[in-house]
Formats: C-alpha cells, structure tokens, sequence
C-alpha cells in the first residue's frame, strides 16, 4: 500500500488555476471569472485550520502506510514554514489558486515536492472545506463564550452595585411597578446564560469531522477516520460522507444562534439610549463610547449602542442569507455553498467585536495603575426614583392589599381603578390621597395601607422566587457569581 | 393570609372587555379596534395550556394558603365544565373578551362567581400567555420529535430496500461518483437526525415555568413557583421576573429549527422533482401525491415536493418576522409580543403537515387489510444505473488506481484527465478504451485497472466509515434501526 | 371555427378533483394530502375576479366566434347566478375543487352545461390564476392609495393645528434643535407620499394581462388579448407565454412596498410610545386606542402602536417569504407558486387596517352629530417645549452667529463647545449664561446674542426650503393640502 | 452677510476625531469603539460623490455671498489636489477621523486653512452623508442600467439564433408542451426589462437632494437648495429637513429591486445547471466559466450559475438586514443608519459582477481580432428536441383539435386522457398511435390529427400574442432589437 518509492520529480501543475483543473479545461479564465469564483481572499483567514486539518490527515495517512513517514515528515516540514510564512506576512496568496486550501497545497509542493502532491491522497477539497470551517467555527465559539462570561459578569457587577436602586418598571413603555435595578440588569444576564446555553448546544453539532467523506462518496483509501477526530479534538465522525460535505446546518444554527443574541443586544442598547434621553437622565455612559456631532456642539451621543442596534439587522441578515442560500439546493456540495463563508466570518466579527465592547461599556475597564474597574455606566439613582413615583407604580400593590382583606381580585382591580382616577384628578399619588378619600373606595382600608403604597414598600413586597424584592435579587446575584467564577 | 371568606356576590365585569380594562376608560373600543388587537380568534387553540396551568397554579394557591380549598374546589369543577363546553363546540368565544384567557376567566366566573375572580391572584396575563405557550409549545415539540422519528424510519426502509442501486452521485449536478441509492437517502436520515437533536435542545429552553412573575415583577403573595412547575411537568422555574414575561426566545429558537428542517425538506423535494423529470426517470410517487392539469391532459406534477419547497419561505417569513418582531423592544412586556402566535402556530402546522406527507409519500402507508405498507417511492434502478455510466464517475477511480501505483495523488490527478479527454474524443467510457490506449497514458496500467473501472467497482471500493460501499451502508442501517426503535 | 352546434349532453367530471385531473389517475387523493395542496379555502377570495376574467374571457371567444354567442350568454347567466349565490352565504365551496376556479366553473357546468365546458377554451389555470390575483391586487393597491390619503390628510390637519408648538427635535434620541411639532408630523407625510407613488409604480406593473398564455406556451386558437386586456381596464399584455404564467415579481414587489409602508408605521408608532411614556408625556391618544392591564388597575397602554411596531415584523416576514419561494425556480409555472396568496393576502389585509387605524387614531373621526373631528392625538405643548429646553438645544444656533460675526464654522463649534461645558458646570442652559461669561467665550458676543439662543429664535432662523421655521411649514402645508385634495 | 474677512489662522482640531467632537469630551476612544464606530474604510468609496457635493455646495455658498469668492476658489484648489491625491493613491486614510468626510474635511484645512473651516457652514454630517450616498447610488444605477441592457441583448441574439429550436417547455418540472428555445429565452428578457424598470423608478426617488437640511432642522444660512440641485443634476429637492436627513428607503428600494433581479439570475441559473446535467445535455456553457475538481478529472462544474444562484441569498440577506435596520427607529438621525453602507455597496458590486458575467457567458464576448462573438451558450438542438418527444407534449394540442370538432373543451380533456393512458400502455408517443386506435377514443378524428401532433405542428399552432409560435417570437425579437438599441 505505501507510495513511498520515488517518482521521477514533476512539474507543479497546481501554480495556477486553470491547470488545477485538468488538462481538460481549453481556456483559461478571465480575470472578471476569477473575481467572481475565488474565495482566497476571505477565506485565508481559515489558514490555521486548514494546517491542522492537512497535518491530522497526514497523520493518519502515514499511521495507515498509505504514505511513507519520510513523506509525513516532509509534509511536517513545509507546513511549519509555511505557517511561518504567513504570520510574519510573507506568504503571497495568489488569485489564481482561487481559494486557501490550493494556495497552501501548491506552496507546499513548491517545499518538499512530491510529498505535497501526496497530501490530498484521500480526501477532496468538498470534505476539506467543510473541516475547516468547523475546526475555525469550534474556537471562534469557545471565545465567543468566554466573552459572553466576561459580559454577563459586567452586568452582574453593576447589579450588585444597584440593588437598592430603584427603578420604575415599565410594560408598554408605561410606568407599571418599582423594580430594583440590579433586577432589571439581572433580566439581560438570563438572556446572556441562554445565548452560551445555545452556543454550547451549536458547538456539538459543530464539532463533527466531514474529513474522508472526500468528494461526496467517500474514498477508496482505507483511512482511519476516527484517528482523526482524535487527533483534532473532535468528537465525532460524520456518518454519511453525501451529508458531510453538502451539510451547512452548523453555519445557519450558529447564526440564528448570533441573531438571538443580537436581538438581546439590541433591546439592551434600545434601553440604554432611551435611559440617556434628557428626558429620562437615568444613566450616563462613558465618553468614549460617544460621539459628537459636526454641527452641533453640544452633542454627546450613544454611538455604540445605536450601531450595535443597527448591527442587529446585519446579522440576521446574514442568517436570512445562509437559509436562502441552501433552500432547494440538491446533493451534495453545490458552488453555492461558497457564499456561506462571508457571512459566516461577518457574523462571528460583529457578535465578538460587540459583546466586547459592551462587556467594557457596561461594567468598566480595568484601570492599569489602580486595579480598580473604571468607566462603566453610572446610575443616576435620584432620577429613576423620581420617574418611579410618576404612573401610580403602585396600585397593584393597593389591588393586593384589597385581595388580603377578602376581595376578589377582580373586584378590589376595579376598585383600585377608580382610586387611581380621583387620584389622577387630584393631580396625586395615591400615597397622597387621605385615608378618608381611600376608605371611601372600600371601607376595609386601614392606615397600614401606606405601606404598602410606598416604593420600597412595593418593592419588598415582591419576594418569591424571581421577583424583584432586594432579598430575591440577592439571591440571585450570588447564584451567578458562583456559575460565572 | 386566607382569604376564603366570601363577599358579597359581585357583578361580573370581565363580561366586556372595555370593562376588563377598569373604570378608567371613558369610551369603549371601536369595532376596527377591537378586531385588530384581539386575539381570541387565534389563541383560542392554547385552550387545554391555559386551563392546565390555571388548575396548577389554582391548587398552588389553595396549598399555600392563599384561596379557599372549595374555592379551588369551585374552579376545577367550572374548569371541567368549560373544557367540555370548548370540546363540544358549545363554548361562544367573544371578541370583547379579546383572548383566551379572558374567555375562560369569564365564563369561569359565571359558572363559579367569586372563586372565578380569585383566580387571577398572584398572576397577570403577562405571565399567564408566556407559560400558556411554552405548555402548547413542549406538546407540540413532542409530536413533531414522533414525526421526525416516522419520516427517518421511512427513509430507512426505502433504503435498505435498495443498497445496491446504483445512482450517479452528484456535485454540482455533475456526474460525480456513483453511490448507492440507500446511501443518498441515509443522508436525509442524518439531517432529519439532527432536526430532532435540535428539537430536543429547543425543548429544554421551552419547558421552563414563566407563571409567578406575574405583571413583570413577581407578586406579593406567598406562591410556591416550583411546585407548580413540578405540577405542569416542567423542568425549572424562569429565574428573573422581567426576563419571563418578555422572553420570546424559545419561540425564534423554535422557528430556526422548523427552518432548518424545512430547507431539508426542500433539498429532498428538489431531487424529487428532478428525479421525476422525463429526462431522468429514476423514481415515481404515487398518484396522490401528484395532480393533473386543467388543460394538458397528459401531466401528473409532483405538487407536494413542489409545496413543499414552496412553504420553506414561508416558515423562513416566519422566523424573519419574529427577529424583526423582538428586535429593539425595551423590557418587559410590550403588546408587539402578541404578535409571536400566528407566525408560531403556522410554523407548527406547516412542519406537522409536511413531515406527516413526506413520510407516507416516501415510504407509503400500511393497508390496513393486508398490514403491507404500499405506496411509496417507485424506484426506476435501471434508469439510475443508465444515468450512472454517464460522466466518467470512476475517474477518481482511476486516479487512485495509479496513486497505489506509486504516483502522487496530483499527477494522477492530470494523467486521468488526459484521459478523460481522449475518452471524450472517442466518445465513449474509461472503461471502453482499450488497455493499450490506456497504458499511453501511464506504462503502469495493467489489465486490472477495469475492475476499478466499473460502477460496482466503484461502489465497493469507497469502504470507509461514511462511504458509499454497501458494507458501510448495512451497518449504518442497522444503526439507524437500532435508534429508531 | 365555431363550435357552437350542441354535442350531447355530458357529464360532469369537475364535480370532484380526482375527476378534475383525468383519467390517468388510479387512485384518488388521501384527505391529508388534499388540505396540503387545496386552496379554496384561502383563494375563495379572489372569486370576483376570478368572474370578471372569465366573462371578459367569454365575450372575446364569442367575439372571436370560438364559441357560439349563446354558449356567451349561458356564461354570463350563470355567472350572474354564481356571483348572486356567493354573495349571499350560499355557494358551496369544496375542498374536493381545490381552489376558487376549479369551484366556479364546476358550479357553471351544472348550471349552463357544456356551455360551461366551453368557457375554458384557449385558458389554463396557470393563467388564469395569474390574471385573478392582478387584477384582485390592482383593486386593493386603489384602496391602499385611498387610505394612504386619509392618513397623510389626517397628519396634516395634526400639524396645522400645531405650528408653533415646539419639540425637541432628535438625534440619536439626544436633544439636538428645537423644531415645529407640525414639521415633524410632516416628515411622516412624506414618508407616506413616497408609499403612495410606489404604490402608484406597482400598480402600472400589476396591471397587465397574463390570460391567453394558457399553460406556459400559448393557445392554439384565435385569441384577441388586447380585446380583453381591454374590457378589464388593463394597460397591456403580458409579452411572453412563459413569463407571464411564472412571473410573480408583482407579488414581491408589492410586498416591498408594503414593507417600506409598514417600516414608516413602526418609526411613528415607536415615538408615539416614546411620547407617551411618562418621562415624555408629550401626548395622549384617545382611550379606544389604548387597552389596560389585568393585574394593575392604573394602566392605559398603547396598544395600537405597539401592535402596528409588531406587524411591521409580520409584513417583513412576508416578504422574505415570497422571496425565498420564488429562488431558484426553473420556469415555467411550479406549485411553489401557490404559497404566493396567504402571505400576499395577510400583507394587504395588515396594512389596510393599520393605515385606516392609524388616519384616526392620529386624526380623530368625524362625530356624525356635529360633523367635527374628535378623538385623535391630544398634544401636550408645554411639556414639549419644557423639553426642549434641556440639551443646550440652541447651541448650534450660538455656533451660526459666531460664524456671522466672522469666525470659521469649525472654530465656532470648538468655541461653543467651551460655552457648553460652562453652561453644564452651572447647571444652566446657554440663554441663562450672564453676557460677560459668554463674551469671554469670545470677544464679538453682543447683547443680540439672546434671540438667537432663544427656542423660537431658534425656529425661525431656519427658515430656508425643508426648514422648520414656521414660515416653511406654513407653506409645506398648504402644498400637501393641495396635493391631497 | 459675508463672512470672508480673515480671523486669525486657527489650529486644525479635526486631525483627530476626539478633537472633531469637541471640548466637551474628557476621553479619548479607546482602539476598539474606534474600530467599531468609524466608517471610513468602507465609506471612502463615496468620495468622489463627497468632493462633488462639497462643491457644489461651495459654489452656492458664495453665490448667496456666505462665503467670499477666494474661500470658493480656495475650496476648489484644494479639493482638485485631494482628487489627485486619492486617485494616485497617495491620500493617507486616518481611521482617527471616523468616516470619508472627516478626511477629506480635514485634508482639506490643512491645504487651504480657514476656507476649509468655512466649508461645513450651513450643512451637517446627516444631510452630507445622505446626499453622498444618493450621489453615487444614482451613478451605480446608470452602470446597472447598461448592464441590464448587454444582458438582455446578449439574450436576444442568442434568441435570434434559436427561433427554430425546440425546447421541451416545462411546468412543474414535466414535460408540458413544446416551446422555442428562444421564446423561453424571451421570457428572461421580460424579466431583466422589469428589472431596468424599477430601476429607473427607484433612481426618481434617489435623485433628490437633502443638503441643506443640515442636521435635522434646517439651518439658519440663506441657502440657495435648488441651485444646488441643479448643479447636482438632480431632479429635486428632500422637502423636510427631518425626513431628509433619516430616511434611508431609497436604500431599501434599491435592494429590493437587486433582489427581484438576482432572483430572476437565479431562476436562469438554476436553468442553465439543470440543462447542463448529463441527463439532459441540452446546453454547454465555456470553460472559462466552469471549473474542474481537485480529485475528480473529468468534471467541468457550471460555478459561474451555481455561485449567481448562491448570491442571490446575500443580496436577499442584506435587504433583510436594511429592513430590520430601520425598523422602529424614531426620527431624525440615529447612528443605526451608518449601518446602510455595508449591506448597500456589496448589492451594488455583487449585482454589477453578476450582470456583468451573465452577459458574457450567454452571448459570448467580442473576440477583438475577428469583431466576432465567441464563447456563449452552445445549444444541442437534437437533445431539446429528443427531450420534447418524451412526456406526450402534443397532448394539449389533441384536446384543441378535438374542440375544434365541437367538443366542449372538458370532454376533449378527459378523452385525451383516455388516449394518452393507452399510448403509455404500449410506450409510444400519442403520433404514434394508429388512426384507428385514436379514433376509438373519438369518432371525428381524422388523419389531419397527425398534424397537430407533430412538435413542429403544435409550436406554429401557438401564434397569438406572447406564444411560442415562431412567428410570434420573430415579431418579438424585433421588439426587443428596437427597444434595446
């Protein structure tokens, strides 16, 4: 079986394109064709990947004697350079190769000759690809859940901060009831720990190895696959070489995946920006997370949360891309298939690139000299207490303390609806209207009721499990210190 | 805490909904309003959820103390009436009661008078819908997981019916390789494999219990969470308040999987189609699955994979509509989430009714004399067989032939292409040129080179762990029996 | 070429699909498969036009004599007939018909007889469907224009009202310059003057007849289809057979448009929310409009906006729906096709009513017994205006007198910046700033300086074409009351 | 009014962006809200539009005697040097200045000092970019525009070559009847002349001016709008500053128009990959659009339609992503919409790219010794032709002759059917058939029925307006040849 014996040396048709394919081909391609059909110049940022893909594959190709080990060793040799080549930006990508896996293969060649010509015995670039993408994909998403960690902890940090904060709870934009705001903060942290949650569940399917599954029927090789997977982490073998190579479900579920996360994003960053609003005043965020204007002069505006908003609608528009690009398609690898690389590596650029900079713009930086964290939000406490008193936040609370004298609930709701309605009249809180005014609503009403009337008093009212009483909260604060570390 | 005592019986506001608002409203809706922000007519099919979850959360109550026993008593014995009512179609659903739940709480109160009203203690409508939806959600999930199991096992069946037909494998549309029929739809088997490991995942995220955190900040009264959870069979409690009322989630993340499902769906609707095209021929579905034309008599289209294709845009609209629906909304509860129903119930149906076809359009239905399945796929082998010998699909064959003669995959590779273009010339297969004509294009080629030459051949070669040769294609049978049960 | 001598009397194969389809078919449809590809339950809607094409179709076969004048008037009796019976609840819909013309023509054979065989002579449905859903969408684009003329009169009439009355003008949702709340009802205006012409556009591309395509390649009798492009109000024939039977672009791009509507509805209705907040309070929107809570008895919601935000999603899904339904279909006519109407249906049905809800919610409607408007937006001047007074919103203005006075325009905004930092350092606005601390700012600051720091000098001063000053606004006004009659 | 007197000379606080904003700012960006917030290396597309718009809006400037007539020449000077310096290659892109005008603002104060400073007077960043965009948007219109008429020429002389070909047309997939090739390939000429349509509706919309609306409220400089515009050649001017200045629909509908057009490209493609399959044969298209495989010899893949097909996906993905951008966004300007630039310049390149290679690899290219055309789509007429006699494509035209015997056009269907089962039976082609037989399905058949059963027979009998009778398609040839110049 081993192929190890010499053959004479020969030329290296892989230098270009055009005699990659064959001498079938009668002409070579135009340089708009080229344009168009290459990839190389998104796709080389999968280099690492396909390195380690190639060198596995030798492995085992030697571990089988399919190849000789001096051609593994050779194999060994070149990529080592090559990769050499590439970090310090010596390597020259060539249009021409079309795509990154030609451009490595025929520099290989150019090294250690026909041993290069002996890496692809066994394998098509339909089964490389694939490998690479999810070898890329599996370490983008481990750095994407440690920065989904380092966020989830910012928030949390704030939260503690802000337990006894209170802010006026909104449903529909409209005042609804006090909550503490570490409470609301903690709301994003939930969203968060789903958004890993997901990104753990991707990651399974992710981490399957297409490899020997070659052009779409497997090979006539007797490869061991599963040395493989070992070898590179993986947990598995693709059952069906047709699926593995036409199979781009993990690119559509890691976007979707992205796409939530974004919608969360976007629904923290709409929040921040309407807290900023003058007519809110509820929050600051650093300065250098805003920009000015060019006219006017005295501007400070939330950049990054409005991008990031904005940054929502790339996303999902490349999952809407990725679906379209797959619908109908039949077995196996299609060109198409291409496509699903540019928005893929977008996709993983802006969700990184955002929950970075958010993990920073919520909880601060770390101040080199002082060890201390800096630069977070800053609560203006004083400002989401007042807007909490405006919309009788607490006439829930007055409907609960009718129930507790015996009315159904329904009926003390009613009740408290025409409170509210004098109160409205009077131009007042309920918690100024004279227990007089209150006990004429229903005569059970005793002085008590202003207790349960006042913010606080609202507030700590709320304390079963996942309510906003400070007691629950920190509960819940100390549960996610202990899962974040 | 108790409050079982009863009031004075009281008059039944919720019997308009105008008057479900409180007496804050001075005019009442117009009928255009009412229409457009009623639901009823669409949510009234969360029926059994919302009752299921009232009589978990009503026994919750009485066990904490916080109604009545024979007010829960009261409810269960309205409850049942009402279940019987909506079952027999008696139930009147009004459109001033705007949705599901006002329209059972109505009638319960009727039925009940005041332990009706008690209902809604500790509970908003917030809360109420979340829970209603993941109960309606799980049940769902669970039947589409039986009919993802029943499309798989269909797939199976025709497959191990057809091991060695022999189907030109494709890339591109091209002739690729020949493979075995079984294999190519071993390769469905693995997508629909994966939509259910997706499902599964889904499911976890749904089955968690909203209900408790009441308007969006949980509730003054004593509720025992976690005890209804374990009544309603879910396996956790959704841990913030604002975060359970306002989370849609589960629903997007739910629509991404159907999608994902129907793009596999489409794919093998595509080859369909092909498949049944004159010019290919290699399958038929039975006549009910097709249908006629109003004015070429001679047709019989394959309507159901092309609806089928055709509602991948749709469930894919679906999911769009929900991100873009969620996207930028502030916490918690805003009236935009009612809008998640329609799209979801669709997505639900669609995927239902389309999973349930195909596996009857693949693999036929039991006749219920004999306890024969009949009526499925009608394989044309000998036209696939026909299809395979076109294309030169045992080049690469061929070039391996030569690498375990010692040369380098790579000039292999070039040397079959000259060949390819000289059987081209002649106009005729590899395997009809003569061994002399071959042995120009390397000295190494012996006499032995036409086993590798044929499709059978070919077939048998690729014997690898995921390769087309029918001893990998039997064992991921069995493999597949084995899971499938 | 008359066929008019009468054949014996025959019967009815339409009565049922399976019949419908021929005799090729050897078993009938399951009841599964019927409600997957049925579509009279969705597509009865077309039923006017459906008989408006068919009698236009009539009278040219009669004019054209491919069909004896009395088989015309027996067409036209019993599609009287059939309009009379459907419009009065009694028509018999058949899910066995499958879709609104398989059900008509079955109803006008066993009315007329062969007459009724006759009417589809040189049609098809593919052709016939294509020429329903025009000229049905032709009609709803009319309405849509209608109601997109109510909306914009009722914004102008709002801004009429409100010319002097002063917002905060926005940027990034920070305060940047005060402007007329007229002005920015306004802009809404042309947002929805823009829909109206690409409704218009649409329209010109809608309104062509596909009928006398038949299947896909036209007919082999002598048709006129200029003749009933004519007599159906229609601007031209499709050109190609082919096209105009798979041709669904109108569909999508109506969508488009519809989309782009509804984008405009979501950005209105996000700044009514916004505006109603209590933070705001800028305006109220008449109780109709507006829904309260179960659970807390003080809420007014609005519901309306919220919604019309959420079906933005709806539409938007729609669209990419249709998209990826029409991606990648060989020509001609596919059953793909048939997944167009419930996405094309709910896209006209959603705006309509969000554009007739919004014309009053915004404008109030005519009370019958004193003719006058009531009941639209209540704008709450002083409250804006207060607003308007935080964010330094006149220092642009600070920054055009510098530049009056000589400066650079980038040296004056650098300057005022200064003036700012100040300002904010006294917690006062720039007009409160002493004329000796803003002369230290720079030297060529005069008394003058007041008016234009004042928010009506402010306003006024931007009085050039699309500016806010109410000179401007005055004149846009009496422009779009021209325009809209 | 004029302000040309010289001040001081000034330093240049744009050099860096942190100073851009203002004193006002006490940090400066760190590298990675930098990153994330700045533009210009995507928006340094637009400087030539940029330069434009900053001219034209000097030459008003100091026409309404805003600027002296030296700060003109000045800017002119100086913008002829920056054009230089960009086209060379020798302008230094500074990220710290945020976007393409920061840039060339700033070049521009260095080179000519406080006439550059008095550039940005009266206008603002929001309506500068906006008017940008329209500039080069309505530019890249006109080049689509040309390409949409090559393609649709190189279509129409391929047409013209294949009037006499016959081409099985298909519904769904099945053979229907017998179409020209060239009529089928008219119908993609209706397509891409719809498209050009749009185009030119969607460019009326582009070609409008927001400068002067400066940030959102119009500016306090006697502006001459309308001058501007005319030097601008645009048709109009945006009518409400806040409008002007946020809307961002011209964007979405141009996308929308790109995507109709890319799904008609992917309609064609998935054509051109089907006729190309070995199954069919119908098609070659050159090498130079194909490429090979790096393991299998003798495949030649159609990549060209296959990648077209796959790009459709990203253009819908990025109207997508523009949609659910501006989704509920209050007005005017939020930063959100720096996020249109992306999505639009890659439609506009990925739609332009394919355009561009559709023409070529239809109708070939000018081979610039001979002037002739080489290297478009060879056509096998023989295998259209075979194909067309598979699947009974005269059926239709049987039943026609059968109602031009006075049978009412259903009966005719059903006893076509009758025929067609039989000649099933014994595997032949209906024209196969004796007289005989056919007769027993009617008794007024007659030998001229052979006639209208010949390929040639049914495709001349097809000659109303739009079929695919020969002369019809010379007729509409002649169209298109007068349409497209």
């Amino acid at each position: 079986m081993s192929t190890s014996q010499p053959t004479q040396p020969s030329h290296n048709q892989l230098d270009t394109k055009a005699q990659a394919w064959s001498a079938l081909f009668s002409e070579p391609m135009s340089d708009l064709v080229k344009r168009y059909t290459s990839s190389v110049f998104f796709d080389k940022r999968l280099w690492q990947a396909d390195i380690a893909g190639s060198l596995a594959h030798a492995e085992m190709l030697a571990a089988q004697g399919i190849i000789a080990p001096e051609d593994q060793a050779a194999i060994e040799r070149g990529m080592a350079q090559i990769s050499q080549e590439i970090e310090s930006g010596q390597f020259e990508w060539k249009l021409d190769l079309e795509d990154v896996h030609l451009n490595i293969e025929a520099r290989l060649t150019q090294l250690v000759g026909d041993a290069g010509k002996r890496l692809h015995t066994g394998r098509s670039r339909n089964d490389q690809v694939a490998t690479d993408v999810r070898l890329w994909l599996r370490s983008e998403i481990d750095l994407i859940g440690g920065l989904l960690t380092e966020l989830q902890k910012a928030l949390v940090e704030v939260a503690a901060k802000n337990i006894d904060v209170i802010l006026p709870g909104f449903t529909h934009l409209q005042v609804a009831q006090p909550v503490s705001f570490a409470h609301h903060l903690l709301a994003y942290v939930e969203m968060f720990a789903r958004d890993a949650e997901r990104m753990a569940d991707v990651r399974k399917r992710v981490n399957l190895l297409p490899l020997g599954s070659a052009a779409l029927a497997g090979t006539t090789y007797p490869l061991d696959r599963e040395r493989v997977a070992r070898s590179l982490g993986m947990e598995g073998v693709c059952q069906n070489s047709l699926d593995a190579v036409s199979d781009r479900d993990f690119a559509i579920e890691f976007t979707a995946a992205a796409s939530l996360c974004m919608v969360h994003i976007s629904r923290l960053s709409e929040e921040l920006i309407i807290w900023m609003s003058q007519n809110f005043g509820f929050i600051k965020i650093a300065d250098r997370f805003t920009t000015g204007s060019s006219i006017m002069p005295q501007k400070k505006n939330p950049d990054v949360p409005e991008l990031a908003r904005g940054k929502t609608g790339r996303v999902v528009g490349h999952l809407m891309g990725l679906i379209t690009l797959m619908k109908g398609q039949p077995l196996a690898y299609n060109k198409d298939n291409q496509e699903d690389k540019e928005p893929l590596f977008d996709t993983v650029d802006t969700l990184k690139d955002t929950l970075r900079i958010f993990a920073e713009m919520v909880g601060g930086q770390v101040n080199p000299t002082t060890g201390a964290k800096e630069g977070g939000i800053t609560v203006n406490a004083p400002a989401m207490q007042e807007a909490a008193k405006k919309g009788y936040a607490t006439a829930t609370d007055l409907a609960d303390y009718l129930v507790k004298k015996g009315l159904p609930f329904r009926d003390a709701h009613e009740t408290v609806a025409h409170a509210v309605k004098a109160a409205t009249t009077h131009a007042c809180d309920l918690s100024e209207l004279p227990l007089t005014v209150l006990q004429g609503f229903h005569p059970s009403i005793e002085k008590d009721v202003y207790d349960c009337l006042s913010l606080h008093g609202s507030l700590n009212a709320r304390n079963t499990l996942g309510g906003t009483a400070p007691a629950q909260v920190r509960t819940q604060i100390a549960r996610h210190q202990a899962r974040l570390g």
